[in-house]
């Protein structure tokens, strides 16, 4: 598979973009941890995802993280490249959460090709209004949902994302997802663990009952 | 003052183009407190603000309210009219919070003009860019702001809008505002006014020391 396949409005960019865009193209290899892109940074232009997973999020003054969204296979990361849309006005970090391979688009090519396509301009902003509708539901959680049902929607996305009922991941890390301190999640996990839904040890949950995690999140 | 001059981007559409949105248009004049759309209803269109202030929020399923951004003079709003964007998904209500004078342009104009000029799909995306800074940072405040330091940013920015520092506001359109409860906002209202800050009377809210408001929101 090669970035033809990924990039999906490809076939609306005449031949001259075509070449612009594959010519201005590096391909890398993160591994899991690899910070790629964080605020300060100058931009670190457009991540489109060949395998792996990223997530976005932002930094309190305090250094307290909060995800605002994450990265699959085909996703693109515009948020890395803050640069090439007016009004952005706000800094992610962009995080590698599993070993990750992915195209870096310069922002000078995306920009003239949004400038010159209405097509590359209309699929950069579906790809925005997503982004958008995922930070609104984020919030919406945040405002509303009680801790306990947040840490249980979260379990249950991760393990859907891992196919594995034992995600490996630590409270503080769960923490950093939901925006909240690590003592607070320890103290929801075992909660849980004491009702039976979730066995814990080093660096991992182990998911008993999933029925039960997914009453609690409705 | 006429549309040409508060929609941006109207020198960059060819003539046949600026015929097509003017002839589609419809002006309207929305009183103080008007729902102009909400979730439920068919997309009211994109509306673009000639005088007075436009407020956007979610509701939570028991029916709270918060705040996700508010439109002022010239603002476009975009999420009135989900349907013009793949991705959207998330509802809005849009409430005149002043006595509103607005232009309708509906979505299916719109969106043309969006499929056939770079320019009108640019600008989009530069407003969704904005909006989505604001809901980002309205998400930060949230998770990691304390309520008092809220709700004294809140009045601050009031006093502002109002160019008074006695805003007409109620405790429920603050908790409104911030996805809040009444209660909460007017127990941290009486610390204020313990504290010499503010006074309260019915329906509004005096600020007597700014400096201090100001000093508490950092």
């Amino acid at each position: 598979m090669s970035f033809q396949d990924y990039f999906p409005v490809w076939d609306q960019l005449d031949a001259g973009q075509q070449r612009r865009l594959l010519d201005s193209l590096s391909f890398q290899t993160a591994p899991r941890g690899t910070i790629l892109h964080d605020g300060g940074m100058d931009s670190a232009g457009l991540f489109l995802v060949r395998t792996g997973q990223l997530r976005a999020y932002v930094l309190s003054d305090e250094g307290r993280e909060v995800t605002i969204y994450r990265l699959f296979e085909r996703d693109l990361c515009l948020f890395s490249a803050s640069c090439i849309i007016r009004g952005i006005q706000f800094e992610v970090t962009i995080q590698a959460e599993k070993d990750t391979q992915l195209w870096r688009i310069p922002p000078a090519v995306y920009r003239s090709l949004m400038a010159e396509s209405a097509a590359v301009a209309n699929y950069t902003n579906e790809l925005m209004a997503s982004r958008f509708s995922e930070v609104i539901a984020r919030m919406e959680q945040v405002i509303w949902k009680r801790m306990d049902k947040r840490v249980a929607a979260f379990l249950l996305q991760e393990a859907a994302i891992e196919g594995s009922s034992e995600p490996r991941i630590t409270h503080e890390a769960i923490a950093n997802h939901l925006g909240s301190h690590r003592e607070v999640i320890t103290r929801t996990l075992r909660d849980f663990q004491s009702a039976g839904m979730v066995r814990l040890s080093r660096g991992m949950v182990t998911l008993l009952d999933t029925e039960k995690l997914k009453a609690l999140c409705t």
